[in-house]
């Protein structure tokens, strides 16, 4: 069933101890939506500026993604350059330049309004909420925030934490938003705050996600998934993203929504973003196919599985 | 079947963001027999000095660890201060006396040189390969080290590391020991200086085996297993050594060595150590039932598991 993003689409320019990449095609809403086209049709709404062309267009339709609510206005698109050093969890940030998306204001069409599946990209929270009330027809509802917005936005954010049903956040996040260096506590702490599932994502070492008490049946404990150890990390930037799009588009291309479907969603958000990392901006979502992606879910579970 | 551990036993004074601890009994080899006394029976080498009494003893003698390989001298056991602050992963060590432990030769009782499993803690290398070299009728030899013998003595932990069917070591020791700040490439490289299995501890986010080709018949790929997320971490001290006690002993336990056996061998050193950070010292492990540990083992599967 059909699942809508918002969020950004942005050139990135990246360097990394693998190389270096100008200007490739970036941003959360980009690495959500193909990561998650694997599973389930994607809806993306964005602002781009006139350096956005036809080629770009291009990665998007061939994997089917419907770009019909990506506006166009005067002026650049969003652009960011960084660098990683031998800590793939941590960028330093070289430039920004917000371009167009300074004045974002998503406009919905008026056919994704019946949208079941929706994915808040990390933007300001006051428009994920404004995006959020504009879809009160939807099952499931999940988010992304950052440190600009835990630090700056605290009550706008938490209006945005009410609203969604999944909060999926990396654990530096997450003890910033509890204020609590203890990652259960923390979990618990967000959770009280509105999300009924918290997904923390934890870079090479996988993600956990914590559930409301009887939330979708997945009862109190946590679930954690593993990542693959991988030998080469060729570009960090959008793995989060992707584990996203895997989580959602997952749970999107499912009818029912348990404790079961959840940790299927945990398992292929690890997937996505594994694959992700391997090429510089969107190259390994253009040539990934759904067999390789059944193929490393397998690997994914003979990494933990005991009988 | 009888698991030997040679390493030390000391007194530790612990500072933690839930309060302090003044002389507990810790060590090592305390903390790693402790935990493998619940699934096999243990024998330990180690040095003490006059200061260990008829009440240490009894920790020991309570869980059925043979201790009549402790050697005792004139002088003071070996002493630890630390503290540790918000991450639990890293201890800011206050003061270290080495006491007896400074000459410690350890020495083997006639009747425990035919130990079938055995765990060299984290000791002088050269005293880990004259141990090793004592028990060749050993079916499994797991190995400890730290960053101190990684930068000083690499000639003599690369004799050691030809001696060990599994090497435990954390993340940063991992990465030092191979020169290489990617975990997956760093666990080749080692691999390739002898240990036929390495199991590179993540502290709170689990712990991950990789296999020498063929080696237990456990295939190339990895395997990874969690850790329960703790509100609650009381002191982190001895918990890794708790980790391998788990996973030593229950290898020890069972007959055969296979990639099953390591993967359960995994989730019990896990499930050891998320108990021993539960209290200061030895404290958890002196009340801890093996009903409670296969408990948290079933939680553990539960945690991770897919249909």
């Amino acid at each position: 069933m059909s699942l809508l993003v918002v969020g950004s689409v942005a050139f990135d320019s990246i360097q990394t101890p693998h190389g270096k990449a100008e200007r490739v095609l970036g941003g959360a809403a980009t690495h959500f939506s193909l990561a998650a086209s694997f599973f389930t049709s994607v809806r993306l709404v964005a602002v781009v500026g006139e350096d956005f062309t036809e080629e770009e267009e291009q990665v998007f339709r061939a994997r089917g993604v419907d770009i019909g609510g990506i506006a166009r206005e005067k002026g650049k698109s969003f652009f960011w350059a960084g660098a990683y050093g031998d800590n793939v969890n941590e960028a330093q940030t070289l430039d920004t330049q917000l371009g167009v998306f300074s004045s974002f204001n998503p406009q919905l069409p008026a056919k994704y309004k019946d949208s079941p599946y929706v994915f808040l990209a990390n933007i300001d929270p006051v428009l994920q909420v404004s995006v959020r009330r504009q879809l009160n027809g939807a099952r499931f509802v999940g988010g992304d925030t950052m440190n600009y917005w835990i630090n700056g936005s605290r009550p706008q954010l938490g209006e945005m934490l009410k609203l969604v049903d999944a909060l999926l956040i990396n654990d530096h996040e997450a003890k910033m938003l509890a204020q609590d260096p203890n990652l259960a506590r923390a979990a618990k702490k967000i959770l009280a705050m509105g999300p009924k599932t918290l997904v923390i994502k934890h870079g090479e070492y996988g993600a956990t996600a914590f559930f409301q008490d009887g939330a979708f049946g997945a009862g109190g404990h946590p679930f954690r998934a593993p990542t693959l150890p991988l030998e080469t990390v060729v570009d960090p930037t959008g793995a989060g993203d992707s584990f996203a799009g895997g989580f959602m588009g997952y749970i999107a291309s499912r009818g029912e929504i348990n404790r079961e479907v959840f940790k299927k969603a945990m398992f292929y958000g690890g997937v996505m973003g594994s694959f992700a990392v391997e090429s510089f901006g969107t190259a390994r979502m253009q040539t990934l196919t759904r067999a390789e992606i059944e193929e490393r879910f397998n690997l994914f579970c003979e990494l933990t599985h005991i009988e």
